[in-house]
C-alpha cells in the first residue's frame, strides 16, 4: 500500500501567510479551519473531521496562527506536514472545552471571522457562542482565490488523477466502476442497482476518486452494450460535438458561464436541450467539487490554473449519455487531462 | 457486490412524525436536515453530501414536512426508501435558489430552527441569511433522544457489524487493516506509516467502518510481534481488567461517566493512569462517533438500546495496547457485539 506522504511540492510554507493576507483583504479579521480541503491546502494535515474539535486560527492581522488538536491526534497532527511549518501546536484534553481556548487566544476581534466552508453547524454554533458579537462568514471569501488557480505541482497532481482514471477506462468492459445503464442512465448521479446489463442499454460509466495526494478526478465515458438503442447514435454524436466545442471555449478571460453556453448551444438546437439537466462543470482540486462552477450566472472571468470538469449530457428518459473531462485552463488555452477515447464504444453483448 | 437495499425494519415510517414531536418538545420551530446521519435515520435516504443542497424541512407544529432536492438527484430520492414515504419531494434547477425555496415555504417560524449536527457552515450561513432573526439550534438537542436508544432492528444491524470485525481479527496476522506499531501504537489514531514491524513490537489493531446498512463498527485488539515488550504484559493484564470491568458496569440508570471511571480506576491503581489519554468510549450508529460519550463528566444515566464502545488504552510512549469492544446497553445489563479473544495474542516474527 502506498504511503500518504504528499509531494512537498504540493504545501509551499508560505500558504498561511498568504491566507492571514487573502483573510485582511476581505475584511476576516480571523480565519477558523476545521478538517478538510482548506486545513489540507495550508498545512498538508489530512485531519480526521470529528465531533472532538482540530481547528487551525489565523488571525489577519496581529498575532500568530495555531493549529488546536485533541490531544490524542498530537502525534498524528506532529508527523503529518504541519509539524514542520513553523506553527504552534496545541493539544487539548478530553474534558477541556477548547473552543473557549480558540476565543481565549484570539482575544478581541475586530471583524468577522471565516469559517471553513465545510465546518460542521455543531462547530459553528459553540463558535458563534465562544465568541458572542461576532460575525460569522465563510473563509473561501479569503481562501478561494488561493485555492481557484492551482500552481504546476497541483496540475501535475490532477494529471496523475486523470491518468489513473483513463486506465480504468482503457479497461472497460473488464471492471465497471460506477455505472447507471438502460432507464438508470438517466439519473445522473445513480448508484448501484441490481439491474443485469442488457443488449442495447446504454452505460454511463463515472468515475471519480481521490488520490494519495489528495487530488480528485473525475471522467465519464458512456458504452454501449451490444447496438445502441434507438435515437442514441444520434444524440451521441451531438453531445460529442458539445464537448468539444466546450472544451475549445475554454481560455483566459472566458467567463465561466460562456463555456456552459458552448456546451448548452449546440444541443439545445439539436432539440435535446431539455434532456441536458444540469450544469457543465464544476472546479475541482482538493474537492471533488469547487469554484469555478461552470453554469449559467457565473460570470466570472477563467484564468490560468483552473481547473474544472467539462460533462454535457443528453438523458431523454429510456437511455442517457455523458462525456466528462478535467480540463485545466493554461496561458495558452487548455490542457485536457484525460484522454480515454470520446468516440462510442460498443461493448459486446455476453 | 452487495446492493444497498437497508433492511425495511430499519426505517420505521412514523420516524418523520416522532422527529417533529420531539422538536416541539425541544422548542424548535423546524428541523433542517441535510444529508448526513440525520435524514438517513429519518427516511432512509443516504444522499450526497454535495455543494448543492438536499434538505429535510420538516415544521414542528402546523405545515407538512418536505424533501428539497437537486433536480438531477430527483431519481436516486425517489428510488430510496424515502420515495416510499408520505413525503413531498421538491426538485430545484441548477439556477434556483433553494434556500429561499425552503425559507419561503416555512413561512414565519415561531421559534429557532435546529439544523443537523453536521450540516456544513456553507449551509448553515445561507440559512441564516435566508430566515434573518431565526435563531439557529442544533437538531440533536430533538433528535439525540431518538437516535440514541437503537432498536432491535438497529442493534441487529450493529451486531452483523460486529460479527464483520470478529471476522477480521480472526484472520490476523493475515491482514493487517489499521495497525500502529511499535511507537507508532501510543498514537491512538495512528494512520499507515511504511514503518516495517519488528519482533518485541506491540501491535495496535483498530478495524471500523460502516456496512451497507449504514450501522457502523468500531473494535480493536493488540497483537505483539513475537515476544512482548519489557513491561508490556503487566500492563497488558491491567488493561484488560479495567476493560472487563467497564463492560460489567454497563446496566440501565448508570451514568456513563461511572462506565469511564471503572475503566480508569484500575489503570490508575496500577499506576499507568497518565497513560490512558482518551476517554473510555463513543456512542455508535449510524454515526461511527455519537451519543452516548463515556467521559468524565457526561452524567446522562444508560439506557436500553444505547450502543457505545468500551475502549480503555494505555500508551506508555514506547508501547501502546488498547481493547475495544462494541457494548448495548439491554434491560438486564449489557450485551457485547465483538467476541474476538481479548487474551493477549502473540504472533510469529517472521
Amino acid at each position: 500500500m502506498e504511503t500518504d506522504r504528499p509531494d512537498p511540492g504540493l504545501y509551499p510554507p508560505d500558504r498561511i501567510g498568504l491566507a492571514a493576507a487573502a483573510a485582511r483583504a476581505a475584511g476576516l479579521a480571523a480565519l477558523l479551519l476545521t478538517p478538510g480541503p482548506d486545513l489540507r491546502y495550508l498545512t498538508g494535515y489530512d485531519a480526521h473531521q470529528l465531533e472532538r474539535l482540530t481547528c487551525l486560527a489565523i488571525p489577519a492581522a496581529a498575532g500568530e496562527p495555531f493549529l488546536v488538536v485533541p490531544k490524542l491526534e498530537l502525534l498524528a497532527a506532529l508527523a503529518s506536514p504541519a509539524g514542520g511549518l513553523e506553527l504552534e501546536i496545541i493539544p487539548w484534553d478530553e474534558t477541556d472545552d477548547p473552543y473557549a481556548l480558540v476565543a481565549g487566544r484570539l482575544g478581541d476581534m475586530a471583524g468577522p471571522m471565516g469559517l471553513s466552508d465545510r465546518m460542521w453547524a455543531l462547530m459553528v454554533l459553540r463558535f458563534r457562542d465562544a465568541l458572542p458579537g461576532v460575525r460569522q462568514d465563510l473563509a473561501s471569501a479569503a481562501l478561494r482565490a488561493l485555492r481557484i488557480r492551482k500552481t504546476p505541482a497541483e496540475v501535475a497532481a490532477l494529471r496523475a488523477a486523470g491518468e489513473a482514471i483513463d486506465r480504468v477506462h482503457a479497461r472497460v468492459p473488464v471492471d465497471f466502476t460506477i455505472v447507471g445503464s438502460g432507464p438508470n442512465a438517466a439519473s445522473p448521479h445513480h448508484e448501484i442497482s441490481d439491474r443485469a446489463l442488457q443488449p442495447g442499454d446504454a452505460v454511463v460509466v463515472d468515475i471519480g476518486g481521490t488520490m494519495p495526494s489528495g487530488y480528485c478526478s473525475d471522467c465519464t465515458r458512456t458504452y454501449v452494450i451490444g447496438a445502441p438503442p434507438p435515437e442514441f447514435t444520434a444524440y451521441y454524436r451531438v453531445l460529442q460535438g458539445a464537448q468539444e466545442a466546450a472544451c475549445a471555449a475554454v481560455r483566459p478571460g472566458v467567463a465561466a458561464e460562456a463555456v456552459d453556453a458552448a456546451a448548452r448551444e449546440p444541443i439545445t438546437a439539436a432539440g435535446y436541450g431539455e434532456f441536458f439537466v444540469h450544469r457543465t462543470g464544476h472546479g475541482i482540486g482538493l474537492e471533488c467539487h469547487e469554484d469555478p462552477y461552470i453554469v449559467s450566472g457565473n460570470a466570472e472571468p477563467l484564468q490560468p490554473g483552473m481547473a474544472f470538469s467539462i460533462e454535457p449530457g443528453i438523458y431523454p428518459g429510456r437511455s442517457g449519455a455523458r462525456i466528462e473531462d478535467i480540463v485545466v485552463c493554461t496561458e495558452q488555452g487548455h490542457e485536457r487531462l484525460n484522454h480515454a477515447t470520446r468516440e462510442l464504444v460498443c461493448v459486446d453483448a455476453r
